[in-house]
């Protein structure tokens, strides 16, 4: 059942949520947790698609949030993987905000989650691997090697200056 | 009412959750993003309290998830400001999970959160500066320049080779 | 801002559920009702996505449940305005349950809501036309006024025998 | 336990809810989707009432809804079974919202719902005959046939000209 | 529109709520804090229609709760006001759980919970009057002076020697 | 695993909850069941730590609720045990609301919970004793005796002239 290689469209996950009172703070700004915790949800998905597996979140990136999303705004996230690691995946999610009334729609932010795939007794099992298909995917499945590297020092997995991809990061475009 | 200088003791914020089913995929973990949510919210209180401002999340750096917390956990969360940074606060969350029955106990992960301090109008104001207590007050006030120079190469809003600080975290200890 | 005519492309939505524990009865099948919720709010989105306005649910035609779904499948659910009729607009919504660990997926139900477009005072306002464009359009865009005849008849509004689409409906095929 | 013939006295469910926050929509009125749920539940907690078992929802006929409810007000749903067809039983709801500091009371719609009594194993298991006693029960028994003709034409189980008993409907009183 | 003196059969409200996973502990039995959110709701619904104001809980009395409620059943609570003292109300809650499958049904637990009526400024107003009809009605009645006085002793805001009508309590009957 | 006694230190619980839009009513104030609820959820916990095992609440001693707690109010709920019966213990729980943007802080209320520690079979277990050590825990602990006469009373298990503890409730200070 489980395919060797699969591309990224075979899993991609889009959800719509409408942002509720219960979602925000007095200011009716959507708070961080929840959408942290949407975007939990929409990557598992996504996770469980690639894997036919049950999954769980083993890291998140770093994720910055910008402007404001506010009470009753539609926010719609879109999951694809970029890389599977043996029994892991890097997720990519992209957020977008829109307000119906006035018609103005952004882009909120994005991060990257990580998911290890596991059998019925919670044990860790291979994800097929991914053949990204377009430039953008090609780009961001080449990427994940050194997000990875990132990661692994962030966690004190690594030692900095055997990051050999992650230097890259470190020198001016 | 606000103080220019506050210690992390005057701030500090714990929170105990149990874990409910809702909470938790089909092999009865915690999902990573319902932790996200509460660790979001116990900082954004740590950082009420610290600014006596309603405060929104500006980022959260990359968290690593390690062993499995199960349904009818206790999950202990405590966060603390770590360093001020005119309107912005950055805080350490630590988080313990705890079986009842087995008498097991451990950390399941910590993570930085940063908020901004805003008025009633949503526009962002000055927070109390963070005056360190204890000596691991003092370190990871210390560390909070480091950690502020990665989010910003991360977002692109610096260059690597600009990040004075955060070259210390490439270099072998 | 809003556009007089309209392609049901322009404002279709995806969503995507977890079914949780909650979501269930004691059987572990996910509960009617809950499944009725999702429907209204992915066809609400789609709704505010077309009209630019909020919207309120009018009717909801009648909905048969087939086969269970079960605690921890993945539910997608899509809706696509259907036509427009002045201030209202019929909405088409489809769901698919997915089991992951085993692979199973089938289509589950599909129901036709209709909402109605409303300005900020709660009073409704014209939505715009709606232009199909595959010939799956074209056909739930004819038979909207069918559908149309029978919710005026089931509430009470219109004779049965002044609807002269309808009786398409009592004709053998 | 199963008594062969039940009356709908013997089911009858009451249930009262206060519209919160986070059943509005930015207007402040009750989502249809969320009423369509407390129907459910309702109607769900009537066939558990009368079948002795646990229940399935099987199909909604269509529901319009009329003036809005708004946030703070009572609605009351009222459930009975109106007919048992073997394992299925049909299920009238009605409800009302009341508005407490205006003293204001309005039906608000009804509806009906079908529901499958179920084993433990998940098997439809026949339940009780409904014996009606009321000149409206009765009424309502009769006119069950009717309407499950027009299910099972809607549900594309039954050709419109073999629904004897649906020809009734369409012509004028 | 507030007569002067309501009956409290003119106010009677009964809930119906299935106990889901949410509310339940690990051993699937109903949490007690969630039951008195919802002795609290009912109470509360009837406490607004009986004043036709919002009201807010002014005191609990002591609930002692007996055989476990377990997930699946049917909780019905039915709330009665029972006497009303210038600005606030003591109403009378009783809970059922029943048990589908088994049929099994039994008196759960019992509470007076008081209420206090509010004007939209959130200050306090008169209620109306309670006149008890039934003989059970008559006997809670004049209890509440009783109840009344106890609250107010373990409050702190009466001496135990001042409170004649409890007296009557500590004597053998 | 289960000492024989325990100090009230070692299972202190904290909690804190931000006061969300579905936990208050109309007039924003929260809902005192809503504070019933988080109150059983730290005292269970802290029961769960004390004993070292599952618990479910046995009972709840009357309650008075003063001043209201506002939407986004910071709630602070600390608990502790205050003597062990066999297997069952009292637990003390205070609860603070704080306002931040005003910077007001108050006590809002507090109680007794009792609850029961149970086996994976659900059948009481023994609870460690419990040992105060400061002088307010002492009082808590010689007070508990005579609480658990009037609860007993209460729920019409011991006649009050049995009470010997309780009747220095009687007598002026």
């Amino acid at each position: 059942m489980n395919n060797l290689v699969k591309s990224p469209s075979e899993s991609i996950t889009v959800m719509n949520e409408l942002v509720l009172p219960n979602d925000t703070n007095t200011l009716n700004n959507l708070m961080g947790g929840r959408l942290l915790h949407w975007m939990d949800i929409v990557a598992a998905i996504t996770g469980q698609k690639h894997s036919g597996k049950i999954v769980v979140t083993a890291s998140v990136d770093s994720v910055s949030f910008g402007k404001c999303i506010k009470l009753g705004d539609v926010v719609t996230l879109e999951a694809k993987v970029t890389r599977a690691f043996n029994t892991s995946m890097e997720i990519h999610i992209v957020v977008w905000a829109e307000n119906i009334p006035s018609g103005e729609k952004f882009k909120s932010n994005e991060a990257y989650y990580t998911f290890v795939s596991l059998d019925r007794n919670g044990t860790p099992v291979k994800a097929p691997e991914l053949k990204p298909e377009t430039e953008d995917e090609q780009k961001k499945f080449e990427g994940a090697l050194r997000r990875r590297q990132l990661r692994l020092i962030l966690a004190g997995k690594m030692k900095p200056d055997e990051a050999t991809e992650l230097k890259a990061l470190f020198l001016p475009d």
